[in-house]
């Protein structure tokens, strides 16, 4: 066999310099990468390969930080509700937190950033009706009035950098805590710098320096009660880059203080599966620019030593923004990704980068989600890799990446040698779908797609493509999610938007907008669906031949005479409570040929109602459309009233937009088999069929050569010549 | 056997003069009744009962209606949704409507009160862009928004009186429509107190009146459409009042105007499940002004013939609203109200009237509810009427009528032996309750009820006691319905308040209050939540030991930290979105002994959370907690996801308040099995123990005599001294 080689990142591991070696040949690997807690010996770093170094720039600079106990990394944080019943309230503010995470920031700069709140009528209390007892860590309010609850929110410094917090007390650490260091003090910045043009001059072997990531992690709150412990967790918030010069500089360039409540905002914080409000973009913005700025000269600096500088996007990356317009100024050479799932491999793929590059699972860990065993007791590491390789490989069947590769400790893997085989063919299969897509693209052309360019829509548009937040396992509750993992794999042009590309104009470039959530969130809008210009530019384009899917609460909004303000497009709208008395239209089944395949399901949701007796049902549940088609002018408006990841949904969803489109859903280079799918090379007249069950397969093609058939074994990847 | 008679109305059927005098013996009947469609004999009439006349006041003048077709009676409707594609837009005012139902007032007065607008922004459109076009029937808009969606809001006389309406089409009556008249007009009400007293002189041999009920229905507007016949139907809505006379009346007395908008509330209309606005409530309170002066006329009237007269607490009752403090000024001798629930029978005894009447179910018609058979086919009067009595029987243990009767056609009993036996025991028990109250009362004494006081808190307090609006297969979806209907026949004291109530401090009358709803809705209160002094008023209680109860989404109001405003008394809340990456509180379930009774259930609802580790959770569901207690202060929290009617879950609800209360749930004087209720008269030292299910049980009654055992028969009734 003369395989393809490459595109492989292994993790090499100290004293297992001779497995290092042997699974790097395996597997095809062309890069040996150290991870966090181990290093590479010289046998290893000596050997030919490309060597990735990780550095995680703000933490283990704890002599520094000890020097510099102003300058560790902050958050707001608000106390526990204490209901006055007395005229003088005592909140004892850092109660309910993990004590060894964060500490009091009582500085006068930051005090005057503290608010106290009455969160009964939620007025803030003037700044002369209270005052912080530092020996008692308490607040104290006067002039308080009786029954009502109060809040006070403070600012705090990260005495333990979360993710370092997290593993440390995960593999029960002995070793001092790292403490997060904050950039945003030019002492800091030139402290960093220093440090980085040390590290490139010691290590001379290091080709790629992979930032773990910039400076900010996504918030990671924890609590003192261990039945209670991660009290704050978004992938995605900005909450752990305040400081007051934060502040203090944003005002200066906005124009406008923020203050504690714009952060704690009830202590609900911002999650982004909300609606962004005004400020909060503007500091994102902000943050970003500064993220940018000074990220920059550090990737600057690796260049000036001969080094590629990748960066991980995932921990620190607030304020990166890989879909952001600034993001290729920071002059990174590569984006690492760590994926599950199909849309973080298209969420890889779609950056502005050199070489994109995926972190697969699972990691060679002992232990991984939620604690289940993997390399350890009855754990099966072999099986995990099948499910996450047939997620990932479906989307890279759409669009590729370049590299690939693992993470952890390699020794785990010795005593796994089904799990050493399954990934060599993983890198076998990678290597020839990327060899692929390289032949179409020489040939000018790509992987055979529908004629069919979807737009989701949602709050945050592009800058938060394929995902709002975080990994689909802490975002499965999200009917999107599962509609983007489904698209990730389907042969149509997918794109995200939010309701300013809408008002502009950008309707025009699509034929299907799908909108998709709980009312009042980012995934269907919220309060955005108020403006009345972003529904008329939308019903016109519905006119004009548009197709619109809602999915659970789409276009919901409160205040208007419909819930959802594409009722009239769906024929299907929500009755909140204030429709309860009155009648809904009675209605029958309409079956269409070929629509709905085998096994879809489609959770019923209550209150939903047809706004009129022409919308078609297709399907229901206890009386309730769960299903419906409604023709508006020259387009259509389809309703689901919920979206759940599986085979056959991925092929309800993909059909439904080929009956709206086309009229018909049979069209070529798809298989029959709504458990299989498959992707056509039309330059080297080749194709790829998978199967994404557990079970083995037959199924059918339809090409200009004639019906193909195929016989596929469980998770199984076929490659054939048409 | 010398058993007791009368307390019973026996409807009389022409033809039928044996069968109606054999039953009104066999069922100690002391009064005969004529029913819609029916009318009695000389021999009937002159055969020594008390007889009763039902009139329906406002229809059946068809040759007085015609002569004045503007003094019929009108509604407002709102027209279908027109999206405009073009500069005009026409709409087609009465589409969908039911035709021989409504006709179009376009008169210079009801156009003055039309209102278009456009539905995209919610904003009323100039008088001067639109107008009517009355050959056509429709309206024209100029100057439109295009891909805006507009709607007319217009006036319609009703030219078919609804419920006669509904019996004219379910029997496929073949005669003429009757038309409902508005006595509105100075007009109207000469006439129909004139056709009044010549009623009253020609009717001599009738003892009372039974006015069904005074003038305005409740709203059921019908639509042209068999799939959508019953567009809205509310029974406790105002909808049927309006006419431009009455309108400019409440102007004059009220110094604001309504429109047209006050009344569609963009297509919502204003269902009495939802909060009433301040316009709402001033126009109920000005049509129940004016529906006592009027009616207190005929009340008068009929008087002056030495009748007595009663009023149906059904159908046309709109505006007579017998919780409301004007309800005696009408001078009527009773009220009857048909029923099919406990929580009726409590709403009719509460009213403050000589005499109270029950109309029992099943109706002597061959089909009950939703079209199933009763007295014809496989239909089975005798289980029916035994269901109905299970739910009645126990609302009469705790607070007596006077007088119960059947409705409808006598002859279809025939053939039914089994039912006139079973009425017969139901007429022999009703006696014998009544007695064993008349017994207590004149002891000075009443049935043994524990020492605690109950108030259910919604939006309309007493007016709406019992019932927002309705009967209990219109309102099931409603938690609160569920909890009226426990308690209908709990030994605990009920009233119902509003939030004005609790701002006026009434909370000291009670151990107990129960917030039961959606959010948003009347039920749990809405906005009213908004303000901070009844939740302060609350939280002082709560602290000072009263028991506050929630359930489903009590206290829940946007705008604040927590959603549910007595979330930190409950120890409970709800995450609407905002608060998806916050970590929720784990949990054990802890046991109390006693507490939870065999075969009890609680659904759980998603997104509920703890918001302390300290909130004790009684009962759990996939992880959502569905029973939970807090104590706060000296008092406590309660709170349930959902509660749905059956024996168990009411015993559920009376052991939570008695452990609230004591501390245990071991009282004298209840039973041990959740499927049996008792009655215990401290006078007369008799026990009334019930069956409430379909199975023979075994129960035990601690009492200061022992422990007593009984077996019940399925349903049974038994009557024993202690």
């Amino acid at each position: 066999m003369d395989k393809e080689k490459g595109g492989f990142t292994i993790p090499g591991e100290l004293g297992y310099e001779e497995l290092t070696l042997k699974m790097a040949k395996k597997w095809g690997a062309d890069v040996i990468r150290d991870s966090d807690g181990t290093v590479l010996s010289d046998e290893i770093l000596e050997a030919g390969y490309g060597i990735y170094s990780t550095i995680c720039i703000i933490r283990d600079h704890n002599e520094w930080a000890k020097a510099n106990p102003d300058k560790l990394q902050q958050t707001f944080l608000m106390s526990k509700h204490i209901m006055a019943v007395d005229n003088v309230v005592a909140i004892h503010i850092l109660d309910g937190y993990f004590l060894e995470q964060f500490k009091i920031n009582d500085s006068q700069e930051s005090l005057q950033y503290w608010q106290v709140y009455d969160r009964t009528t939620e007025k803030v209390i003037p700044r002369s009706h209270w005052r912080f007892v530092p020996e008692a860590g308490n607040v104290l309010i006067q002039n308080v009035e009786l029954y009502h609850t109060y809040t006070v929110s403070f600012m705090a410094y990260q005495i333990w950098e979360e993710i370092s917090m997290y593993n440390h007390i995960t593999n029960s650490w002995d070793k001092e805590h790292l403490v997060p260091v904050d950039p945003i003090y030019p002492e800091t910045q030139d402290y960093l710098y220093q440090w980085l043009e040390d590290w490139c001059k010691k290590h001379p072997a290091t080709t790629v320096v992979r930032f773990t990531s910039m400076f900010y992690n996504f918030p990671w709150i924890w609590g003192e009660n261990q039945k209670n412990r991660s009290l704050f967790s978004d992938w995605g918030s900005y909450d752990f880059t305040v400081s007051p010069m934060m502040l203090d500089e944003f005002k200066k360039e906005y124009g406008y203080a923020l203050c504690a409540e714009d952060f704690i905002n009830q202590g609900k914080l911002h999650v982004t599966h909300m609606p962004a409000e005004k400020h909060q973009r503007d500091y994102i913005d902000f943050i970003n620019r500064f993220v940018v700025d000074y990220g920059k000269k550090l990737v600057d600096l690796v260049h000036r030593y001969n080094k590629l500088a990748y960066v991980f996007y995932d921990d620190s990356w607030i304020g990166i923004e890989p879909y952001s317009e600034l993001f290729p100024q920071f002059g990174f050479d590569g984006l690492i990704k760590c994926v599950f799932s199909g849309y973080e491999a298209r969420l890889c793929a779609g950056v502005d980068v050199e070489t994109h590059e995926l972190r697969l699972h699972p990691y060679l860990f002992p232990y991984g989600l939620g604690g289940a065993s993997t390399f350890c007791d009855d754990g099966d590491p072999t099986m995990e890799a099948k499910k996450y390789w047939r997620s990932i490989r479906r989307a890279l069947l759409r669009e590729p990446v370049d590299r690939i590769g693992l993470g952890g400790y390699l020794h785990l893997v010795e005593n796994y040698p089904y799990f050493c085989d399954y990934i060599e063919n993983v890198a076998d299969e990678f290597r020839q779908i990327k060899k692929m897509h390289e032949l179409e693209r020489e040939a000018g052309s790509h992987v055979y797609s529908l004629s069919c360019r979807v737009a989701v829509l949602h709050s945050w548009g592009k800058l938060r493509s394929w995902s709002l937040s975080g990994h689909f396992h802490e975002t499965y509750m999200h009917d999107l999610i599962h509609i983007n993992e489904a698209l990730a794999g389907l042969p149509v042009d997918v794109s995200f938007i939010d309701f300013e590309d809408v008002k502009a104009g950008e309707l025009k470039n699509y034929d299907i907008i799908i909108n998709a959530g709980k009312a009042g969130t980012a995934w269907s809008g919220g309060d955005a669906w108020k403006n009345s210009e972003a529904v008329c530019k939308l019903n016109q384009w519905v006119i004009d031949g548009g197709i619109f899917i809602g999915v659970n609460e789409p276009s919901a909004v409160e205040g208007f005479a419909n819930y959802f303000k594409m009722a009239q497009i769906l024929g299907v709208d929500e009755d909140t409570g204030a429709k309860v008395c009155h009648g809904k239209w009675q209605f029958e089944k309409t079956t269409i040929d070929g629509l709905l395949p085998n096994g879809y399901d489609i959770m019923s949701r209550e209150n939903r109602f047809l706004t009129s007796g022409e919308t078609v049902v297709l399907d229901s549940d206890g009386g309730l459309p769960t299903l419906t088609l409604n023709k508006f002018g020259k387009g259509k408006g389809i309703y689901l009233s919920a979206f759940q990841l599986s085979n056959a949904n991925t092929r309800l969803l993909l059909n439904l937009m080929m009956y709206a489109m086309y009229g018909k859903t049979d069209q070529s280079y798809l298989t029959d088999n709504p458990e299989t799918e498959c992707a056509y090379f039309p330059s080297s007249k080749k194709i790829v069929v998978i199967n994404n069950s557990e079970k083995e397969q037959l199924t059918s093609v339809k090409t200009d050569a004639g019906d193909k058939k195929f016989v596929l074994q469980p998770y199984e990847t076929q490659f054939a010549d048409l």
